[in-house]
């Protein structure tokens, strides 16, 4: 089965191409700069993409900057949150329509490749504040692919009813080197460890159990 | 109605620019360079965007040009269609998922500025080879964006039951300017009037019963 995933250089896309590997998937990985603060993570899929042996191709949406003002992503002048996520916090990284428009573009290169599946990482913990994560989109999104590209092109979702807790007990079993992965929203040298998401990171490896292999900030290396 | 317009500079979207102001709605227009080797047609996108005050805005999508290239629309290479159409000769004009892509993009801008609505101009000739103009890929697609933008946005094209023919009574109701418009795939200095989509553009005018302004290269001008 011929797959193009939509990897950013995060635990849950690097765990999701993992995963396929292993399920016998022939990969094309498929990332894009859409002007996040954090386009370090872009070297970690391109990283992954060598290790499994995939083709991998990088899309240039930086043009579609100025519709997404207004998100900590990609807009300089909005704070990344930091502590744990509350809803509020979480609604100032929201980026408009981004798995949509990540998709749409995904069902276009698995039509002209002939490939057989698109595939996102999505998981649980996006679906109270990200609609395009829920499974009602990723079901409704795959019918208009379909209809749109005249194909039965499967949208896969493996992790929609997962934690990220649950992915990174996944990509453990997988031996997924975590180290070699990227989810700080500030994008410097190191994992800032304060941000909301370095929070969710560090508290889902510690809940799943897993050695944290992550360089955070201030810290010394294990 | 605040409403987001994709218009290419063609016959089709821009009566439909004409069509919503005259219905009440206000206008944001929407255009797309993807490389279409035609590209000429954005100038009068943005000419009509200053006729109707509407603010208008082009997204630079070229860096999906390896996705679309074995398009005639995109590919130096291959050939644009000369004579009447046939479902061959249509066939190399398809660019697979464009509208689903540029519609995606439509919303997430509508999601950002709180517009109303998405509108296309696609029609009923385009069904039997362009699988995301007919209407169940629109309806699909209106589900899928208003759960990915957790919004009731809707996506309007008027035209879907429409002929091109029909097109053009309409818009010679409304005192669209057609001089101002642009359908030639080869994209020179004038119309070839000789590829399938002047003859088509032609045709069409002459079964509306509507006198066509278009300079045909190699014609009197009258």
């Amino acid at each position: 089965m011929q797959t193009i995933a939509i990897v950013s250089g995060g635990v849950d896309s690097i765990t999701l191409a993992y995963h396929l590997k292993n399920q016998g998937h022939s990969l094309h990985l498929l990332s894009f700069d859409y002007g996040q603060r954090h386009k370090k993570e872009l070297q970690f899929a391109a990283y992954h993409a060598d290790q499994l042996g995939a083709y991998h191709d990088l899309v240039d949406l930086t043009c579609l900057y100025p519709i997404w003002l207004g998100s900590a992503l990609t807009d300089e002048t909005v704070s990344v949150p930091t502590g744990a996520y509350t809803p509020e916090t979480l609604a100032v990284t929201v980026v408009p329509n981004r798995n949509a428009i990540m998709t749409a573009i995904a069902y276009a290169l698995a039509s002209t490749d002939s490939a057989d599946a698109v595939a996102l990482g999505v998981h649980s913990g996006d679906h109270a504040i990200y609609p395009d994560c829920r499974p009602e989109f990723l079901q409704a999104m795959e019918t208009a692919m379909q209809l749109s590209t005249d194909s039965s092109i499967q949208l896969l979702a493996p992790f929609r009813h997962m934690s990220k807790t649950e992915i990174i007990t996944l990509g453990n079993s997988l031996d997924v080197p975590f180290v070699h992965t990227w989810s700080c929203y500030q994008g410097g040298a190191t994992h800032c460890g304060t941000c909301s998401t370095c929070v969710e990171r560090r508290n889902s490896f510690v809940q799943a159990g897993v050695s944290d292999p992550t360089h955070y900030q201030g810290e010394e290396t294990t």
